[in-house]
């Protein structure tokens, strides 16, 4: 594919007049067309209010550098009100313009541009990088050293390798802690990210703690409530923000509500879960392992403790003294959805509500490992953690060809190896059905603690690219805690290592090797640098976060694209290989006062002459991830 | 594109064990995977049940003529209960298989094959031809010359031409008949049809009488109740069945409903609407049209006597003496839907659920236009009246290039000019995320009331092409009266003309014209012949109501398709110009007794020699529309 010179619009703020309208706002929306497309005769807008279609009218407000500026009023009609353009060429023929990209047929309403008329997101939403942490593997404070490991667990020094096969898959204990955690946050605030994601943080029967006995109290065994509060406001007070980790889908076989349910139909307890027999001993758990009682959301009780209102769980942990900013909700996908049951949207609902009555400032983010759009429109989530935008698609483009791995718990045996084309039409699959405010609140993750870390397999010199990728495009950037380090790991048992702090130390040996990781000090202050000065890329340029989106090239080996706003764009050139690239003259605007901001890459550009269109030249050397601030961009009357 | 020899499924009975299956019920779903496609080391299903992946192993159960069954095991988790295909090949590779085609990257949930595990419909739906006739301008009865023209009424002599400018585009009155109906129904039978849809019988103040005044009697301008209980009866006496018109999303202004309603915030109909001011003098309309108030279906006595129990307005015409076979909803699409009130997923459940309380062997379409599939996953409508995966993709590629046309309301001025991919993408986009059931009781419409007719645009000696792909295409085959006789409109009011029986009397000169429609007997005659003879192929052969669908080219000017079943398959290809077509000998199975049974076609079959892989040639000489017997086909122990 050569440069791509096609009609845009995204939901960004460049193309849309308000970005959180209510239910019966006129919203303007514009369409940028490039003259190359030839002369158009009229341009409409297309929405399907009710599932019936309406159009309107554009006209031309501005032009320049090549392109033309369409303008249409939109009224939001529905809470997620999609549309689409439809481009009338001079021609008589005709050319759709869809979240997708611009077709010759009729598109589906999945595939259209959305607005929202729900609740918006807080403001911080779209700027914030996140830092996933697993409390047990992050750090020991000395408290930690007093404490009893408890009957299940399999007690282990911080230097140990992680036992990835059962039982000390799950009962393997380092003993980290939140004292731990908050002498570190230092680390965070140097990293530069912004938001805190912990792992939960309830007592359960094993280290990862999804298995929650109690929903009451933080475990003692991190220090109990009280180290909550006190990790939270040690980070509020370094300007960081904390959220935690519900599971709303099931708890742990040890639950109290379970126990007290559990073989007693008259338990006032009873109907919040699935029971197979009548005297309740037997019940449905999640994916059929029996530690984990699937929740039966139909319960009005359960819903009134858990997540309806300023006494539950959801709310509680909101308030002072623990203050969080928001949840991140396990197996959202799945919650509430059994059979023919579906309560979902519900369950989603009612959270954030409950959020809202108790602190609007705070984020909800829900797992949704796969096709997510579906459950995320803006009406609840504010973003997912999913792997099929993006983190599947970069390993896919990134990962040495014919890695073996267990790859998400796919079958495939190899990672896929994708073109660049190939990542493009993953991306746009997964993420173009999100309303734009939920691809800026959905986590751009190399990897979690749930999968394989990404350094494990990546082409040589690819890391850049890949967190480069995280840091650029829409999406909240992602630290699993110790990639920051270079760590690698087959799978995401694995991936739960105990994080190599000795490694930081003024006097310790380059050459150094931390036994538990195998890292050498050089190279984890190395990539500890790399990811310092990516987000802290992120951070210089608002572009980053809060830009338009356009592909400017894709190529089997190197992507451009362009992050427009009105002060300040960034454009983003990301290579596996060494690469040359042209784009059209029109590509992007303000070529003259480019400035590389990050990496290396050589630009050489002709200015449109009487005999030829003129041109940007890219090249970079091998693998690549670099950053061009260029000028700012938007139509007259902005 | 070449031929086509990938790995294929679809819904039919060939490739999934139980077509009807319950909730927790185990169905064996199978993939065709050609040799040609290289050594596949696995193939699994990706089920998806409470939105989280579920794998099954298949393993191979056939293989013949160069292609292996695999075959997998699949339970039903959910009442819609989506799969795919991952085939891993022996390089590691891999490659998903979905109701849209193959593809090397991840896909999304909507494009999933599905297992629907609500009622199924009734038998006879899959095997049906449906005749969309307008009581007013389909045939006077001599009972219908005593009457007297209403009020709002502009009256018509039967040889008028149709006044398609208001307010005669609604008043003008041809004054067409129920018995008048009934004496031409052996029309329908000689045409081979098997279900006759009416549009509303139900007073009105319009000649289409989608305002409906009453849905308590038949207007007696159509003779009342009990003509429609004599046309109903006459027509099950000839083994024609006859669904009925309702509007669930307004009625008219005259409605018995709304006048009570209309200023009278205390009467028992107040909550039947939407009102816009206090005094209920203001109120929400279909597209803002006053005469046609919308529906709130919030309300529960709405509810009960429109659409809930044996004494609703849906189950009384399903009873006799009036014994509808079934009901054809209008605006399906909006209904139930306003601003963010969304009830129409429990309106259409509930009307099916009243039907299937009073004859579960009743038909229920819904009115879609553009993208129906959302709302059509099999939990209550059986099909759909759409445009979008049939209609319009069959003018885009056998319109006259260049035609201007109101063209269903959407403004692109000129018809969209298609190739022959194109249609193919089109309809398969459409198309796809219907379940099998619902793709085959959708209604593959050339045209209907609401649009121009096909025939006006046609290109030079496409008719047979189109209708010959409205009766072999997965699908309900559907005549609009007039379309028989090669009736023109531009447009959906000058669509409904009277009928011009005269031209079929055995004394009428060749050449005699009919003014209303400006057709000539000759002419009229020459359609009807096609049109009973592609309506006989289509109920002689039921692999064109059953089989399967599998493309075998697809070209600019030519397609084909094969519909595969056990007993015989049928090939057809379909042309809008001279085309000559070479498909590999695997393409389909038993060339050797291939039989045309419609249409003239040149088959030309090399086998497979030692220095040639063979295959088969098919020329045809200018637009076509052919069908070729073959053997049926079915792996071993089905």
């Amino acid at each position: 594919m050569t440069a791509m010179l096609t009609p845009h619009h995204d939901g960004s703020s460049l193309y849309v007049s308000d970005a959180a309208p209510h239910l019966g706002d006129t919203v303007r929306v514009r369409l940028r067309i490039p003259h190359e497309l030839g002369p158009v005769a009229a341009v409409r807008t297309r929405s399907n209010p009710d599932h019936e279609p309406r159009f309107t009218d554009a006209a031309v407000v501005d032009s320049g550098d090549g392109w033309d500026w369409w303008e249409a009023p939109v009224e939001v009609e529905n809470p997620v009100h999609g549309y689409r353009f439809l481009v009338t060429m001079g021609d008589g023929s005709s050319v759709w313009v869809n979240a997708t990209g611009t077709w010759p047929t009729e598109t589906l309403d999945a595939d259209d541009f959305r607005l929202v008329a729900y609740d918006a997101p807080p403001e911080w939403v779209r700027s914030t990088m996140l830092y996933q942490l697993f409390p047990d593997r992050f750090a020991r404070s000395s408290q930690a050293n007093g404490r009893t490991a408890p009957d299940w667990a399999m007690p282990a020094a911080w230097t140990d390798p992680v036992d990835d096969v059962p039982p000390g898959r799950s009962q393997q204990f380092y003993g980290g802690d939140l004292d731990g955690a908050a002498e570190r946050l230092d680390h965070l605030v140097e990293l530069g990210v912004t938001l805190v994601y912990l792992t939960p943080v309830f007592p359960g029967r094993s280290n990862h703690r999804y298995d929650a006995a109690s929903f009451e109290h933080v475990d003692p065994l991190l220090g109990g409530d009280d180290a909550l509060a006190r990790f939270v406001a040690a980070a509020h007070s370094r300007g960081l923000k904390v959220i935690g980790d519900l599971t709303t889908n099931h708890c742990g076989d040890g639950h109290e509500w379970f126990r007290a349910a559990l073989g007693h139909p008259d338990a006032p307890e009873s109907d919040f879960f699935y029971w197979l027999n009548a005297e309740h001993t037997e019940y449905v758990a999640w994916l059929g392992v029996p530690s984990l009682p699937k929740f039966n959301w139909a319960s009005a009780e359960l819903r009134r403790r858990f997540i309806e209102g300023p006494d539950s769980v959801v709310a509680h942990w909101l308030k002072p003294p623990f203050s969080l900013d928001g949840w991140r909700i396990d197996v959202a996908n799945m919650t509430g959805r059994y059979r023919d049951d579906d309560f979902n949207t519900e369950v989603r609902r009612i959270i954030r509500r409950t959020m809202v009555e108790v602190n609007p400032d705070t984020i909800l983010l829900g797992e949704s490992t796969n096709d997510a759009a579906p459950d995320f429109q803006g009406d609840a989530w504010h973003g997912a953690m999913t792997y099929a935008n993006f983190t599947r698609p970069v390993w896919g483009w990134l990962s040495e060809p014919g890695s073996r791995s267990t790859y998400f718990g796919q079958p495939v045996g190899v990672i896929p190896s994708y073109s660049g084309h190939e990542l493009v039409d993953a991306h746009t699959r997964f993420a173009a059905a999100f309303p734009w405010r939920v691809r800026q609140g959905t986590m751009n993750a190399l990897d979690t603690h749930d999968v394989p870390r990404f350094h494990t397999h990546a082409r040589q010199g690819t890391v850049p690219v890949a967190f480069g990728l995280s840091v650029s495009m829409p999406g909240i950037p992602v630290v699993w805690a110790g990639d920051e380090f270079g760590l690698s790991a087959e799978d995401g048992e694995a991936s739960r290592m105990p994080m190599p702090w000795h490694l930081l130390g003024a006097d310790v040996d380059p050459a150094a090797v931390d036994p538990a990781t195998g890292v050498t000090a050089e190279d984890a202050r190395a990539m500890l640098d790399l990811y310092r000065g990516l987000i802290a890329l992120r951070r210089r340029h608002p572009a980053l976060s809060d830009g338009g989106f356009r592909w400017l090239h894709v190529g089997d080996d190197v992507l451009v694209f362009v992050r427009e706003h009105r002060d300040e764009s960034v454009l983003v050139l990301a290579s596996r290989a060494t690469a040359d690239v042209r784009l059209p003259y029109e590509a992007a605007s303000g070529w003259a006062s480019a400035a590389v901001v990050y990496g290396d890459v050589l630009i050489d550009v002709d200015e449109p002459g009487e005999e030829d269109d003129g041109g940007a030249r890219l090249r970079v050397d091998g693998p690549a991830f670099v950053a061009v601030a260029l000028p700012g961009v938007a139509p007259a009357g902005d």
